[in-house]
């Protein structure tokens, strides 16, 4: 299958998302993949494969390589004379936090009338905002953590009970996010989330907490992985973060009952189901007293969560068969015509 | 000042796009005016002022404008040998509907750096769907009519009392819409509104209710309109409708008391302000036992909603000047740096 990965962007996770793109090309083996590179001034690249390092990047080697537009249907190679259409069956959105998580890419994608595996633009606009994403799972009848809200110029008044986690509401990778174990350092956690977002939660911070990760998709049936429970660790160094978008060695199933198990994967099949279709997402779970409770939801997760799936390449394919299609419009004028008609009467 | 307009677009709303576009060139007299047509197959082309007729693009006459794409930072006339630039001040997105309401032209507009008078992406994917409408509104303390959401495979059961009124989530210009006024009826108009939509709301009907529309954005200050208490018809007709698409002439403020003429503009700039900023909007109020409460929000309202505004040029001019900015991200490689310096330690 000819993939094309799209990654980049314009965005605090640009760099995970070249490493991001760097494991794909180690996991999708037996697909024919070209890669589409979205600078910071959101310029598009055509990578050769054997570029795909990250020096290339980080150097600004990759200005060398071939430009590219968006025409109805394809992406277009920019050549001397005329342009020369990019041949792909699908394209995958790879580009983690703001242009790929927050819908822009979405959008172009199906503006243009590509085919391509990612949240649509209304399931990534509600998932990119943790705000939202409390009104999503609430809507499906998903219990959440309880929280708060707090906007920029809002009193600053937190009525839960300390300790608690401050995050802005619309990034990911834990940027802005700090730990607040009691009220004189509250202000301060939240000068640092005011300054990346408007916005932001407040939730109680539950130590030691369970917390289970399912990815999926739907196909012609559920594609669900795994469910792992990740180790925790308070603080991540660029190492770990690295080796986090960069997994890709399948891991073991986490020891769950399997009532607990049931009751994960009908809570992703709530979140995901019609809202999500044409995407692989990873819904990040709490359990609390046999609850589960939704955590995060990573609209497009690092490296593709392709450790949590047995054959990813297999899965990635079905899911390509069988993307949601757009409603169909028809428009024909009669309304146009029928006014004509009455102003040729009259 | 030079004002793009974008209309048209793969949208039920397409025809009365180009209604609103032509009542634009009425209204916007000292303006340099450059109008861009989306068609039906998403293609755009750049159409001659006076070329701005509902004839022009109902025979398909359109199609031998000239073709435009996108680059970073401009429309671009496609020619012979190469392409020019299309100079413009600000964009005016003026399609109804899909495309234009659902987050999809803002997208493109904010990914190829163009400044523009639109609802931003997530005002978008918001207020396109009366669901998530209904969770915005609760968020910033607004009072909303109650309702009941059902998915196409929710059974059917409705808990509120009749009359009741059905509405596709998705849809504008009542489309799809119905006045259930007994559970005999039910069935069919539930059948209707999901031939066009995977959900639906329902609300009680409030036969007589008091509606007042109030239209409004933010440049350096409040630039809000006159209250409009709307004429009210069960079904408007294809000339009702298209008279009113292409409004063009001031109309007089509602009669209300000082109070609740307060309490409508404070409930605007409630729902406006922050994620509106950039766009000109009209919010459909209802009012009962002296409370506010938001019906509808028309991101992108027919014809703007220039018959509201005292000097709409003036207006548009001033929202122009004052659009939000992006935030900056700063990509600078630091992380893989980082990577790649521990690499050559090791």
């Amino acid at each position: 299958m000819k993939i094309t990965i799209v990654f980049g962007g314009s965005s605090y996770e640009h760099e995970i998302s070249i490493v991001s793109a760097i494991t794909m090309k180690k996991v999708l083996k037996n697909s024919e993949l070209s890669f589409i590179f979205v600078d910071k001034e959101r310029m598009l690249y055509l990578i050769e494969p054997n570029n795909m390092k990250s020096k290339f990047f980080s150097s600004a080697s990759y200005k060398k390589s071939k430009k590219l537009s968006l025409k109805n249907g394809a992406f277009v190679v920019e050549k001397m004379f005329g342009t020369q259409e990019l041949s792909t069956e699908v394209v995958l959105n790879l580009i983690h936090g703001r242009d790929g998580e927050d819908g822009k890419i979405a959008s172009l994608l199906e503006f243009y009338n590509l085919p391509f595996i990612s949240p649509r633009l209304e399931a990534s606009a509600l998932s990119y905002n943790k705000l939202y994403t409390k009104f999503l799972a609430e809507s499906v009848g998903v219990k959440v953590v309880e929280y708060q809200h707090l906007s920029k110029n809002d009193p600053r008044e937190v009525t839960l009970s300390y300790p608690l986690i401050i995050k802005p509401v619309r990034l990911g990778s834990s940027i802005g996010v700090s730990v607040v174990k009691e009220k004189s350092e509250l202000e301060y956690a939240l000068d640092v989330a005011f300054e990346f977002d408007s916005d932001v939660i407040i939730e109680p911070f539950i130590d030691g907490v369970r917390e289970y990760n399912q990815a999926g998709a739907k196909s012609s049936e559920w594609e669900l992985s795994i469910i792992e429970e990740p180790q925790k660790e308070e603080f991540l160094d660029f190492e770990k973060k690295y080796m986090d978008f960069s997994r890709d060695e399948q891991v073991s199933s986490a020891q769950l009952s399997v009532e607990l198990k049931s009751k994960i994967q009908e809570t992703f099949k709530k979140i995901y189901d019609p809202l999500f279709l044409g995407s692989i997402i990873r819904c990040d779970f709490f359990v609390i007293g046999g609850e589960v409770l939704l955590n995060e939801i990573n609209p497009i997760p690092g490296s593709m969560a392709n450790y949590l799936f047995e054959d990813f390449e297999a899965m990635i394919q079905r899911v390509a068969s069988n993307l949601p299609k757009e409603h169909k419009i028809i428009i024909d004028y009669q309304y146009i015509d029928s006014i004509q008609q009455a102003k040729g009467k009259a």
